[in-house]
């Protein structure tokens, strides 16, 4: 039976996280869960953000399923490099991996795109570039002053999630791939990119590739969203690209997310993209879709295919049934995904 | 009288600054206009990018007006590092400058935004971040291959184009300015940022400031890019925010910009954002509203402020009267924009 290793978090994170567990409950009785009581709360408890015996523990489980970690007052990076993007590199979670869907039912915000056809997954590297914490400064606090940031690269770590990037393009439909990158300016990093796509691609005939610079991507992503199928880009990029990709399908609300260990020597982690929303936590009116959404990942990833669909599926009933603008209860629309995806 | 070089480049770039040209003259008579032969074109023909007596006339010029350069079988970075960023770095032009409307007239790809609601303008930092060129790579085309990119960021440089933003704010209607960083993983950069910005902003107390991580901005930019006054940002992100930013009103067809040495040590230059786009070159059917707008900027930057102030509105003029869809012809559109400006 899969073990989980639960991080409820912060803000609406817990909320969120309780109809994620209720619809894998639903698919997959049995489930073995245990929280973890990890985040902004903890950190203004105890200063501690990720005891080393706590990640021992963590590295024992299946997979983990996060809701949300952080507030305003925590200082920035505290819980950024010291549990999220910690997890991500401790477990070697190369595949960030981040669906977007334009759902018959969502309004999005452009006006020549219909529901339906958007459907664009970003294979976004996880564990290089400008994330490795390489960087520094001189004469901080003076005129002096100088800062450094250090995007690293490799061959291993480029080159790995390229395949990935092909592998799901050949189990889609249109089977494309496009690279972004700015090789024009960063001459070096994509370089080394577009090299280990070109290989990649050559053992791939039968997938279509294209390569974009990462403005050009940013525009089109809003301009002709339709036109993408797998993007697969570097850690920064892929960062900026997938909010994106996600406020053209109807808001981070709905925008699931897996840190995602390929070959399964240490656990994936599936997270909304959302943040903590202090602002409404609490109240029970967080939107659960992208937590739900997550957990379909999460299944998908531990070999339950069956389940994971049913859960998608689940989530498209309850978008296309939502009339627009109305109100919505975190607690309700978990109970109706539960039931759609066990009916 | 102001002496200007003019670099007309590739594609469609002679046709659409002919029409900037014939704006200028009509709105300034008299400007001294000398043309260089610079881009794909010379590349191909001489191998020589941007020589350095070419680099030393230029420099005794007023401004620069650019059509575009390039076309799609020079090899990444030739003239990107080569001419575009060497102009850049050696004319020390820090402020790049982008702004955006949505003109009265234009359909823009967003269902909620009307015409007029929005009006932004990105100053971009423009010589330090990732563009600085500092990086590398060793044991190139083997498995272990490692890449780097580094972004440099001084508070020299930070500060001085923070400054020139929020003296442009003290300008404008909204006062508001938002620094865009990634202050939670490029802690060092962001920190450096985040510092000259408060600094500044204390001798600011009549500006509104917010802070937003890049991510966020990319996302806003498209549900809500109303909320934007000016906003300041490092190279590499403002490279992609303004794409989106030409994308959400109406597309790089019609965004200009301006490589901008405030203090006139050194000419700025004054270009499209679009590219040579080789397909329609030679047909006469290039918008040249980006390179008329990239005039206007020139024009204000040399102390033109009516003269700049008549172009800008004759493309607004020129913008409301077009029908959806309708053919236009470069030469047709530069005449009517003249007169319009001259009406
Ligand atoms: C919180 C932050 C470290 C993170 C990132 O930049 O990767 C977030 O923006 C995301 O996209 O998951
Ligand atoms: C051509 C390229 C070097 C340039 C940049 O990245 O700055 C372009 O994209 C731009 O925005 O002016």
């Amino acid at each position: 039976m899969a073990r989980i290793a639960v991080v409820a978090g912060d803000g609406i994170g817990p909320e969120v996280v309780a109809q994620a567990r209720k619809v894998i409950d639903a698919v997959l009785p049995g489930v073995d869960a245990t929280e973890y009581d990890l985040g902004a709360a903890r950190w203004h408890r105890t200063g501690e953000v990720l005891p080393d015996s706590v990640l021992t523990e963590l590295a024992g489980h299946d997979a983990i399923l996060l809701g949300a970690v952080g507030d305003p007052t925590v200082p920035p990076g505290v819980l950024e490099r010291g549990l999220l993007l910690k997890l991500r590199f401790a477990f070697d979670q190369y595949v960030n991996l981040r669906p977007s869907r334009l759902w018959p039912g969502v309004p999005g915000p452009l006006a020549s795109v219909k529901p339906g056809e958007v459907d664009l997954v970003v294979v976004r590297e996880g564990t290089e570039g400008l994330y490795a914490g390489a960087g520094g400064a001189l004469h901080r606090g003076t005129p002096a002053e100088v800062a450094t940031e250090e995007s690293l690269n490799t061959r291993h770590g480029v080159e790995r999630v390229i395949r990935d990037a092909f592998a799901r393009a050949t189990r889609r439909e249109r089977r494309k791939v496009t690279l972004v990158h700015k090789t024009n300016v960063l001459t070096h990093a994509g370089s080394l990119w577009a090299r280990a796509f070109e290989a990649v691609a050559a053992e791939h005939p039968d997938v279509t590739t294209e390569y974009q610079h990462v403005d050009a991507a940013a525009m089109f992503l809003v301009t002709q969203p339709q036109r993408y199928d797998v993007v697969v880009t570097d850690n920064l990029f892929g960062d900026i690209l997938t909010d994106i990709a996600a406020a053209v399908t109807g808001g981070i609300g709905l925008a699931a997310s897996g840190s995602i260990n390929p070959e399964g020597a240490y656990p994936s982690m599936f997270e909304p993209v959302h943040g903590s929303a202090p602002d409404i936590a609490g109240r029970g009116v967080a939107d659960p879709v992208a937590a739900v959404l997550s957990a379909a990942l999460l299944l998908d990833q531990l070999g339950h295919a069956d389940a994971a669909a049913r859960v998608t599926a689940a989530v498209g009933v309850e978008l296309a049934g939502r009339a627009p603008g109305a109100a919505l209860r975190t607690e309700e629309v978990g109970d109706r995904l539960a039931g759609y995806a066990t009916s």
